[in-house]
């Protein structure tokens, strides 16, 4: 298993009379006797510090480099030994979060792993906002926020680490293609357009500081391909995770984030779909939303007898809001005590001391505030419930969409894996019980994490991957759902619980 | 025959619901349609560009692009059909004088050339100085001086041709290993220091934009490799125009520049020698040297019977001063009239009105000034014979060795080639008279002119000739001149005329 970049130590021989070849020839003999490799490439900016670089060390160097095949190509050169330093950047660039993961390429080991809002949001919560503000001419100040956001976490997993962000010579990110196109600079104003062609889906490999990242400059990007405007790298990157394209039995691949996107298939077959989900399940949105992360409520139960909330919260902190599981759970809870109906109204007439008027609006609360006068600091409105409930009603209709085109029926699914930042944390029950997970065994399904970082993970670890992620997207039959005549009439019918 | 760049017009489908493959995929098919390359790389900041251009223009654009085998990697995109404007810049970078042409690349035609003084001269004059000054932190300076002199080539040029900058798709330069070294920003001291091993000999193929040349900023470049310090990628490329690895008879390739350099040999073997000639030959240098240019006196003949002498001027000019083949052809006349030894010394008793003191010396006057009390504007002294002599002395040592070292002697040389800014306007008769040239039939001579510069147009119009500038440097044996045992003893016999 050979990560994406490679790093070496090398004992140069010093040029005499008798070996004058010239500095570059002589490393490159080092590297052909250590590695095999037979064609070297080396960038302008490290022939100009090569000889200083091993004279100063007598021969004694280190180079990382990117192997394919019998080619290889130097990202950089260093004095001394320096090859257990040898770090890479895993990234997942979503809509609403950036996560990234500092990985140690010798040791396979996770050093840290942070995540953080895309600062993209100061310029539109969602998406479609973005994007027409991009055709607005905001398309550069959309690039340097997703950059940005990367650049800040690259520096904070490294200080966590006390590694430098130099010493960071692969990257791998994975995001929709939206997202994609951002990190690239490029305009992304015919995604959604008919008919919805992206300036590209498989990404050339990249050098660090071509796109802008703040660790190498000559560091190996990898970007995973999507598959066209609607189905993106993240979704491919979860795929790899699962490995569902090399299984005889049929899996779900569900990616529950800003958008719900999905992929259903085996070895033989892969189908992908998406609906339209909204922006319910990202944190940010919900009115007491809230990233999981330190005081986030991730657990709620309701008594039902007497209706009153118990809930744990993330870390050792005051609860201070909700993450997706946590409203997913009260939703669930609320459903099974009697407080909330089918459609996702409030039964009011089910006396609680929960219920309160928030805004004017009824909304029941999970946490109270300490001080007199103040509303609750925790709650969950209608509005909130019925955000859900669209995201599970297009997650509904994609699915049986799906599986109607290839004369299959929910059974058929052996196993199924959730990804997004979501699938760490939802509780299968709750998903089952409001209807956003399909009515199925609960030891079918499997929890990627967050898939599209553990695919860019599996790629910086494994780079024979990267021919996996082409395989896939390859394979991928996408249905535009949106366009789909029965999408809308399964999507109306679904918005209700447990239907 | 294809060249170092290919254009090509493309007919690009327009995007549809039924074919909304990304803009990058669709172009991509057309240009295997049209080509039927497979594997096809592009750079982000070509990326950024591509979906507007071709939506600009309906589909119709132009690309440009570096064809290696199955693999083409994209230089430019541009709207509507562009494909006649495909321009190559052909470049030897001498340490005095940096000349460039201008070629088509459609129709192989030259459209401009021009030569100018290597702005590095302000920081010395010859090579050494130059190391030095580099050695103490001029490097960036040195580095500046010689971008700065080709890329004010590259302007005049393109003014006069009507053509601009960015059009110019595929660079070519020879020079020496101190040259390529300054071009690319390499530190050059290993160069002149023992055991005289540089950075290093062959080029990666570049990219204008990394080198700093304002051309197309993806435009090719290709440097000439060199096979060590003191044989140098112009050379390389005088033997590749010469095609003396082709044939079976022997040739001798002769460099008279800055450095005297030469190759013999045949397609079994080549040996290359250098003397240090020193500076004589090129403009500059003698006191009233000038380069061929308007004005310069570039033939001399001196009446046996008058010892007046006539000449012919470069131009519709006044006479300014004498080009190298003007100083040749007066050394050999002044001497065939017995007005100087074989020493290389004035023979003052043979009367004339053409002897003159100018700043106390001897000189012999070619062009008087028209106003009185001045001195003479055109004249040659004593000095500038002993440069020409020394230079002529160290050719000779350099030839003998080679012959000797393999067994042969002058007569078994079928052909001369005569390279450098000297070759082209040398007279042969002139320069066997001094000895600077073999004594050997004058059909036997064959000008090459510029070989550098005509080494780097052959490979701008013919890539695959990239792979003979490698087999060329591979197959040269180079022999250390100025540490061999005879060297000194031939030199010093050998700094007379015609001996």
């Amino acid at each position: 298993m050979q990560a994406l970049t490679i790093k070496k130590h090398l004992e140069v021989a010093k040029p005499s009379l008798d070996n004058n070849l010239s500095d570059m020839d002589r490393v490159n003999m080092s590297i052909r006797n250590s590695l095999g490799t037979q064609q070297i490439s080396w960038p302008l900016d490290l022939l100009k510090i090569l000889s200083n670089t091993f004279r100063s060390s007598a021969g004694s160097v280190t180079v990382t480099a990117r192997k394919k095949d019998d080619h290889l190509h130097i990202l950089a050169i260093e004095p001394e030994d320096t090859a257990s330093s040898h770090f890479g950047l895993a990234v997942d660039i979503g809509t609403t979060v950036v996560a990234v993961e500092l990985i140690d390429l010798n040791t396979d080991k996770s050093l840290a792993a942070m995540g953080d809002f895309n600062r993209q949001i100061q310029y539109g919560e969602d998406l479609l906002t973005r994007l027409h503000f991009s055709a607005q001419g905001g398309l550069g100040k959309l690039h340097a926020a997703v950059l940005d956001t990367i650049n800040s976490l690259v520096g904070k997993v490294c200080a966590a680490s006390g590694i430098l962000p130099h010493q960071i010579s692969a990257f791998c990110a994975a995001g929709n293609t939206s997202m994609t196109h951002f990190l690239l600079g490029l305009d992304p104003s015919t995604i959604r357009r008919e008919p919805y062609a992206p300036v590209l889906t498989h990404v050339p490999e990249l050098f660090a500081k071509d796109i802008g990242i703040d660790i190498l400059p000559n560091a190996v990007c990898f970007i995973f391909p999507s598959v066209g405007s609607f189905l993106g790298g993240d979704l491919i990157a979860g795929a790899l995770a699962a490995g569902i394209d090399k299984q005889d039995e049929i899996s779900l691949l569900l990616d529950i984030g800003t958008n719900g996107e999905m992929i259903l298939g085996n070895r033989d077959w892969l189908l992908a779909g998406a609906g339209a989900a909204g922006p319910a399940l990202e944190g940010g949105v919900a009115e007491c939303a809230k990233r999981a992360e330190p005081g986030a409520i991730e657990r709620v139960k309701i008594d039902p007898s007497t209706l009153e909330p118990s809930y744990s919260v993330i870390g050792d902190a005051q609860p201070s809001g909700l993450c997706g599981s946590g409203l997913i759970d009260a939703i669930a809870e609320l459903y099974l005590s009697g407080l909330l109906d089918l459609t996702g109204r409030f039964v009011l007439e089910n006396k609680t001391p929960r219920w309160r008027k928030v805004n004017g609006r009824d909304a029941y609360a999970l946490v109270d505030s300490n001080k007199k006068g103040e509303g609750p600091t925790v709650y969950i409105t209608e509005k909130d419930i019925q955000n859900v409930l669209r995201t599970k009603a297009a997650m509904v209709a994609a699915l049986t969409i799906l599986l109607d085109s290839v004369g299959l029926d929910i059974n058929s699914i052996s196993r199924v894996y959730t990804a997004g930042s979501f699938g760490i944390h939802l509780s299968v029950n709750s998903s089952i019980t409001i209807g956003l997970y399909p009515r199925l065994p609960a030891e079918r399904f499997v929890s990627l994490g967050n898939g599209s970082l553990r695919g860019a993970k599996e790629v910086l670890l494994d780079s024979s991957r990267i021919a996996d992620t082409s395989r896939i997207a390859g394979k991928v039959t996408y249905l535009e759902l949106n366009i789909h005549p029965s999408f809308m009439g399964i999507f109306r019918s679904a918005k209700y619980i447990s239907s």
